[in-house]
C-alpha cells in the first residue's frame, strides 16, 4: 500500500497528526482513555510491552490531502482530521464487537483486550470526543456557522453508516441479496467516511460547496473501491493464501464475489455455495473451494468492472470539484494509492 | 413519581415534544428506525401488539421546563429536548448491553430484541441523531453559535458519561470504593445528563452564562439525587419487595449504602457483605439479608443524608441562575417531584 494518501503530502504532515491525536487523547489520564489510545495504536498490551507503532491514517490523510490540494495549506485542516479519526476509530472498536473480531491490526482489539462492556463505552466516548475536537476551531477563531458545518458532516455520516451496518448485520445470516443492495451498503458502511474525510478537508479551508461535494464524492468512491479490493483479495490474495487473514468471512459477512454468485450464478453452484454458508461459522479450510465457486461464476470480472466503475465515479468527483488538473492529478495519484491491485 | 417535570409546564408540552420525536425517528423507513422507535416506547413487540405508551420524557421535560422559566416560553426548546432524548436513549439502550438487562420499562430490551451487534449499531445512530436533531434549529434561523453550543454541551456531557460509565464497570467486581468516589460516579453517570438537558433549555432562549451554568447546577444534582433515591428503594422499598425488580444489585453494580459498608462498618459486617458479593450474580434471595446489613450500618440515613445535601446544592443551582423567586419555586417544585422521597 506503500504511503498512501500521505504520498501527495508534505513530509510533516503524518507527524504532526499524529502528534495532536495523542495529545488529544492521551491528555486525559482516566483509564477510559488508554483504551482509545491503545486503539489508536499506542500504549501496550496487557503483560508485554509491544510496539507495533500506529496504523496509518488514512482519512486523517484524506483530510489532509483534500485540504493541500484546495488551498496549499493541510494545517487549517488538523482539527478536522483528528475529528476523522477518531469517528474511524469508535466505529472500529463498536464493529469489532459487532464481528466478533478478537484482533485489529496485528494486537488483540479492544473488547478483546478490556470486555464488550467497557469497549462499547470506550467507542461511545470517542464518538462523543470526534466532535469535541472540532469545537478547539471557535477557539481558533474559525467562524462557528463552518465548525457546525464540518460537526454536521460528521453527524451525518455517523448516521449513514449505521444505516450500511444495520444491512451488513441483517444480511449475515441471508442468501439473497441484490449486487446492487451490497453495493450500496458498502457505499454506506465504507465510502461515506472517506467521502466525509475528504469533504472535511474541503470545508477546513473553504466554503464552496462544489469543492466540498465533488470531493466528497472522490473519496466516498475510493472508499467504496478500497473495500471491494479487500473482498477481492481476501478470495485471490497476490501470493499464498494466509488461512489466518479470513476477515470478515468467518463470520459469514457477505462480499461482492460471494453475493455474485448467489445473484446470478447457475442453481447447482448457487446451492453448493449455499451448504458452505450453512454452518455457523466459515472455517478457513473452505476458503479455497469458495473462491474457486465465485471465479466459476464470474466473480474476479465483476469485482474487477465494480472496482473500474467507482474509481471513474471517484474521477468525476475531482472534476465536479473545480480543483485545477495539477491539484486533481496528485488526489487522483493519492486515491488511486489507497486501493490496491486486484490481478 | 406522578407527572414529573411536566408539572410545571403548560399541558401541551409533552405531547408536543412526543410528537417531534417520533416525527424525527419515524421519518425514515429503514429497520434500523424501527429499533429507535421501540426503543422511544413506540411499535410493538415481536409477536404480539403491545401497547404501553411512552415512557415520561424526563430529561426533555426538564429542558422545556428550564426554557419556560427563562423566558416563559418552551416552544424554542423543543429541539433541545428532542436532543437530549435521543441521547438519553442511545445510553440507556447500550447500557442495557452493558449491564445485562434484558428488560427495559417492562418490555423486553432492545438487545434482547436485536442482539447486541444491531443493539450497538442503534444506539450508534440515536447518539448521531442527537446532534441532527439540533442542525434543524439552524434551519430556523438561530445562530450557529448557539446551536454550537448546544451541541458542545451534549457532547461534553456524553464524555462525562462515559467516564461514569467506566467506573460504574469496573468497580463491578471491587469492593473497595470510597464513598467519595462513589457519589463522583453518579454525578457522572446520571448526575450529568440532567444538568445537560437542563442546560440545554436555557441555552435556547437566552446566552446568560450564569443562567445555564446555574440551571445545569440545579438538573444535575437533581438527577444525582434521583439515583441515590433509586439506590435506597431497591434495598428499601416503599411496601412489599418485589424481588424481580432488582434493578443493578443483580450484576452487582454497585449503589451507596452496600458502598458504604464496604466503606465504613466493621469488619464482621463487611466479610458478610464481601462473601455475597462473591457470588457471581446476586441472587434476589438474598436482597433481604443485604438489605438488613446495610440498614445495620446506617445505610438509610448515610442516603437520605447524601440526598439532603444534593437537594440543597439543586437548590444552590437556582439561586446562581438569578431567576425571579417565582420561577425558581416553580422549578426547585418540578425537580423535587424526579426524586421520590426516601421513608
Amino acid at each position: 500500500m506503500g504511503d498512501g494518501i500521505f504520498g501527495g503530502l508534505p513530509d510533516s504532515a503524518e507527524g504532526e497528526l499524529n502528534a495532536v491525536l495523542r495529545d488529544f487523547v492521551e491528555s486525559k489520564t482516566l483509564p477510559l482513555y488508554e483504551m482509545m489510545s491503545y486503539q489508536l495504536g499506542w500504549g501496550r498490551e496487557e503483560g508485554e510491552a509491544k510496539s507495533l507503532g500506529p496504523p496509518p491514517r488514512l482519512h486523517g490523510g484524506l483530510t489532509l490531502a483534500t485540504a493541500c490540494a484546495s488551498s496549499g495549506d493541510y494545517g487549517p485542516a488538523i482539527s478536522h482530521a483528528v475529528s476523522v479519526e477518531m469517528m474511524n476509530s469508535f466505529w472500529l472498536i463498536h464493529n469489532d464487537i459487532e464481528d466478533g473480531n478478537t484482533e485489529r491490526a496485528g494486537r488483540p482489539s479492544v473488547w478483546w483486550n478490556w470486555g464488550p462492556a467497557q469497549a462499547i463505552n470506550a467507542g461511545d466516548g470517542m464518538h462523543a470526543m470526534a466532535r469535541l475536537a472540532l469545537f478547539g476551531l471557535s477557539e481558533q477563531d474559525v467562524e462557528p456557522k463552518r465548525v457546525a458545518m464540518a460537526i454536521r458532516a460528521l453527524d451525518e455520516a455517523a448516521v449513514k453508516i449505521c444505516e450500511g451496518e444495520y444491512a451488513d448485520i441483517a444480511n449475515q445470516e441471508r442468501m439473497s441479496m441484490t449486487v446492487a443492495s451490497y453495493l450500496e451498503m458498502v457505499d454506506d458502511r465504507v465510502g461515506v467516511l472517506f467521502g466525509c474525510a475528504a469533504r472535511l478537508g474541503a470545508l477546513a479551508v473553504s466554503e464552496d460547496a462544489d469543492l466540498a461535494d465533488g470531493l466528497d464524492q472522490f473519496g466516498a468512491k475510493i472508499g467504496s473501491a478500497r473495500q471491494l479490493a479487500e473482498d477481492y483479495l481476501t478470495l485471490w490474495p497476490t501470493g499464498e493464501r494466509d488461512t489466518s487473514q479470513q476477515g470478515r468471512m468467518i463470520t459469514k459477512k457477505k462480499n461482492l464475489p460471494v453475493i455474485n454468485v448467489f445473484a446470478t450464478a447457475e442453481p447447482k453452484t448457487k446451492r453448493l455455495l449455499g451448504e458452505m454458508y450453512m454452518q455457523r461459522v466459515l472455517e478457513p479450510s473452505v476458503l479455497d473451494d469458495v473462491a474457486q465457486l465465485c471465479e466459476s461464476a464470474g466473480g474476479r470480472e465483476v469485482t474487477r468492472s465494480e472496482i473500474d466503475r467507482l474509481l471513474h465515479e471517484s474521477d468525476g468527483g475531482l472534476e465536479r470539484s473545480g480543483l485545477d488538473p495539477q491539484a486533481c492529478d496528485l488526489l487522483r495519484e493519492a486515491g488511486r494509492a489507497l486501493v490496491p491491485p486486484c490481478s
